[in-house]
């Protein structure tokens, strides 16, 4: 009702347009309250756990709904032909069958009285059932599986400190595992390490309104915590596809970025404290609400991030801004990728404080989801690139102000073709599922190779043409679909996907090393916001110096001596080539 | 002529002025261009080198104006007696004087052959003249000297590399100096470390507009880097007293606040990238300028505040926003700091994503600028406290809107009981300077204990009246003048001054520990924007378990095994208590 459709836009009648959008959201309450809000409605419609079988194996239907989103970049090749019923741990190949040169590292095996002292420390928290481990050992894309035998669930810093100076004085591997819904394989076993889970470290300790400083354990769900925080008029400063299950613990061990980075910045800067708990059992202790801390170097930044291989994040601070009471959404066709840059600086200059997203995608992307999810393309017709915009404000009518007055410039100057505005929720979830859907669209049909890059803005694009040229020149006898691209333009985060019927390793050869080659050579990062976990740390070297990695190894050895943090992951061991 | 007087506010005469405020502020232009901005005139009005005497010796005079600003927290007391012509290094006593106990540590001395070498390596950029060092071995306020005998000015990484490389080589210890206007003598030798200046690295070398991303050499000065960005309509997303002297590097290097931290944020967040030279001359480049970068650890958090003793940042990479279109500023009188909470909470609700400062003083603030600077008290009676407010947005209409409804507000809920507001820059002016001149006022009659503290909100005034309380109570003899309180509400920052005639080891001994205890029994922090350098890395353990300063200390060790890089600074050394 309150969507706009502006279609052939042309100077003559764009005043009329404008008028009618200013008249129509005259009819819109002027300022909403927080719970109406579009971020707060689709998780509540939404909310609901993943579905799983009796075994608390994933059970995907074939639409690959996750908490109202697709979730990002799942590949869904493994389970979309077998029904949840008849899922099993078969399906998905031993780690150590898939990369049968990695040697395990030389820890210690678990023994009974291993079991035995751990379930004394935590009596009824101890999973050693064979069936109850699976889905804690297989990551969420179901591309690796380990054989962990053992699952512990501390509920307090305390016990995880425990845990850890035993398995430390064991010798005795251990990964962390928040909500294993990590999309690199970092949180599940690769051999036989103990899964320590945060699922009962769920606790708010405290949230003080004035700063907006919430503390809580590492095991909160983000979405709990979003909704808490409604309850408050604040909101969490960063929002995922997962955050129905990914806990606060991950989020901040993998320094996740998501839809609200463009504008509550990077958990660098929003994380005022951590609590996390040492390979040794040593508690370190930076639990502080405070925003200006000098005093001596900043340790917290060291478990930002670092994958849970440096300590185990147990306890989270973070700074929470007050939350937005109106949410308005444009999305636009452009002849361009140029004038799809050009269109982004113009909504910094004009939207500047609102501006809460800036995505984009191709018309490749677009495709794929009016063709297999039967979307209605809100344009008339198709254009090379469609650009999505969200603001976030305090004031309805100014926020429609200022995007009019956006609205306005870039249609004069021709940056835009066509456009179309939403204020009210239903339009707005309708918009974001077209740019959100990509994924499932492709997976309905096809298989995919998905790269996760951060880039230059003026190099954003040229990575998707490099790629294709390459494909086409060089290996024009490789049954390649599409080589699509969309993604975060505000924050040079693009997700190509490489779109094929089957995998086969003479198409990930001839893509591998090249697009990390590639994304190197344009001052890139091969891994933009999901990590390096397990399958792209032996690739680090595309985004970091020598110097930087062994630096990197130098900090691990400093932290984990014995190296039976999270081993397997993120930063390479000197010695070993995984 | 667009400053606007509430006084006596009723809710009766309450629309009348607020349609007055809308009525004046209509006639200010609706957008102001970002060149005749507050920020902006500021600096030019005042852009000008700190003077200094022929040897390059500070040179202030008795009213202390530091670019335009006092520069916060100059202690005057060592430099006001005297005129400029007159200064000179005797009247700083050696630092190794004044610590007798404190011992250098177990470096080499400097030979001349080591001296050939830098001249050499930097031909004409070394300096060995006794007379021109003397400013670069003595700190910003004027209480520490030290005793080197070469200064030398790379202008590249490599270059610094090779002096590194030389020094670990030689056990040369090294201090790293950008503009020298660090509080906590982090930038001076103590002993006779080698001074490595970056003032010649100043180059910029890359802005990237649609991104916002800057990049440059460690030495650019922070005003320049504004003055050079707001030719491209963005803006340093921090801003200092400092600003015409310190240099990025330096800022970075000790994790400066300031007064945009409210708005931008720290720059743990703002900073993309890093490139830093080791102790033993290795280059980390982590010169990125990715918005997202999840590939191994974030090494560049380690140079972050750091204060120089683990790398020295050769170059920054940063992430700018938009310049604002449009400043306000509002003062207002409190009855309470209960209310002063109450009203920054309401200002982060109004407010939102225009609130850009929120600054506080208390009534015997306000006592020393009015009695001392002669300055008028805008408010018609006096209240217990004052609040400063700055919106910066980027449309005066709606900011002016959103600003009127946060007014009517807080003085219909009289949270306030008075106020004035400014939007054209003279009156501006004035306001910030009635809250910054708290420091110049002191220091024009007495002298003063400092302490520069972070502090829960509940707990931020607690501390002003506790200290009065012990004072009082515990030590009625000792002469105390006031102890009085201001600061950065809004970063839960507080500046208390110990007001005295004159110092004294009593005086000293009934503040210290008890202050940092203090602090440290109400989860605060006893440097919130300082850092620690050479004056508090003994008090440490007032903000930091004894765990973390363990690591920190490993950590030295492990980025800088024979401890060259700036000794006696940030972290105390583990058998060392100075």
């Amino acid at each position: 009702m309150a969507s706009k459709v502006l279609q052939n836009p042309s100077l003559k009648g764009l005043r009329h347009k404008l008028a009618l959008l200013r008249s129509l959201d005259a009819n819109s309450p002027a300022v909403r309250p927080p719970t109406q809000l579009y971020h707060n409605q689709a998780r509540t419609i939404s909310r609901k756990s993943f579905p799983t079988d009796s075994r608390g194996f994933l059970a995907c239907t074939p639409s690959l709904q996750y908490h109202g989103r697709t979730h990002p970049d799942f590949i869904f090749r493994q389970l979309s032909t077998t029904s949840a019923s008849t899922q099993s741990s078969r399906e998905v190949p031993l780690t150590s069958t898939v990369y049968p040169n990695l040697e395990r590292g030389t820890f210690s095996k678990i023994t009974p009285e291993d079991v035995i002292f751990f379930k004394e420390l935590l009596p009824q928290r101890v999973v050693t059932d064979e069936e109850d481990l699976v889905a804690h050992n297989t990551d969420w894309l179901g591309s690796l599986r380990g054989s962990s035998q053992v699952l512990l669930k501390p509920k307090t810093t305390q016990e995880v400190s425990k845990i850890m100076a035993y398995c430390n004085s064991r010798n005795l591997a251990v990964v962390p595992q928040g909500g294993n819904t990590g999309l690199v394989g970092g949180s599940v076993p690769v051999f036989d390490e103990i899964i320590l889970s945060t699922a009962l470290m769920n606790k708010i300790i405290d949230f003080d309104s004035p700063s907006g400083a919430l503390v809580c354990q590492a095991g909160c769900i983000l979405e709990k915590l979003d909704m808490y925080l409604a309850g408050h008029g604040h909101t969490m400063p960063l929002d995922l596809g997962a955050k129905g299950s990914c806990h606060i613990g991950g989020n901040v061990s993998t320094n996740a970025g998501g839809l609200r980075l463009l504008r509550y910045g990077s958990l660098r800067g929003t994380v005022l404290g951590i609590e996390a708990v040492l390979a040794d059992g040593r508690i370190i202790d930076c639990l502080s609400s405070l925003r200006k801390d000098n005093t001596g170097y900043d340790l917290k930044q060291m478990f930002i991030g670092s994958e849970g291989t440096l300590g185990i994040v147990t306890g989270v601070s973070i700074l929470c801004p007050p939350r937005p009471q109106s949410v308005n959404l444009a999305f636009f066709g452009c002849e361009s990728f140029e004038k799809v840059l050009d269109t982004y600086k113009e909504s910094k200059a004009h939207l500047v404080e609102i501006l809460s997203a800036f995505e984009c995608m191709d018309k490749e992307s677009m495709m794929y989801v009016t063709k297999y999810l039967k979307l209605k393309n809100p344009l008339s017709q198709e254009y090379p690139f469609y650009i999505l915009i969200e603001t976030s404000g305090s004031n309805a009518t100014h926020d429609e102000e200022k995007l009019n007055d956006f609205l306005q410039h870039i249609m004069e100057t021709e940056l835009v073709c066509d456009g179309t505005v939403a204020t009210d929720y239903s339009k707005i979830k309708m918009i974001w599922y077209m740019r959100e859907g990509v994924n499932e669209a492709i997976q309905r049909t096809k298989v995919q190779y998905k790269y996760d890059l951060t880039l230059p803005h003026k190099a954003y694009y040229d990575v998707i043409r490099e790629v294709r040229a390459h494909l086409r020149d060089n290996h024009p006898e490789l049954p390649i679909c599409d080589v699509i691209g969309y993604g975060h333009v505000g924050d040079g985060n693009l997700h190509m996907n490489v779109i094929v019927e089957e995998f086969s390793s003479e198409i990930k050869n001839a893509l591998e090393p090249f697009v990390f080659a590639l994304t190197s050579e344009k001052k890139g990062s091969i891994s933009a916001e999901h990590g390096l976990g397990f399958n792209k740390r032996k690739f680090i070297g595309y985004s970091k110096t020598d110097e930087a990695v062994r630096v990197m190894q130098q900090m691990k050895r400093l932290f984990d001596p014995k190296g039976i943090l999270n081993p397997y992951k993120t930063v390479p061991d000197p010695e070993v080539q995984n």
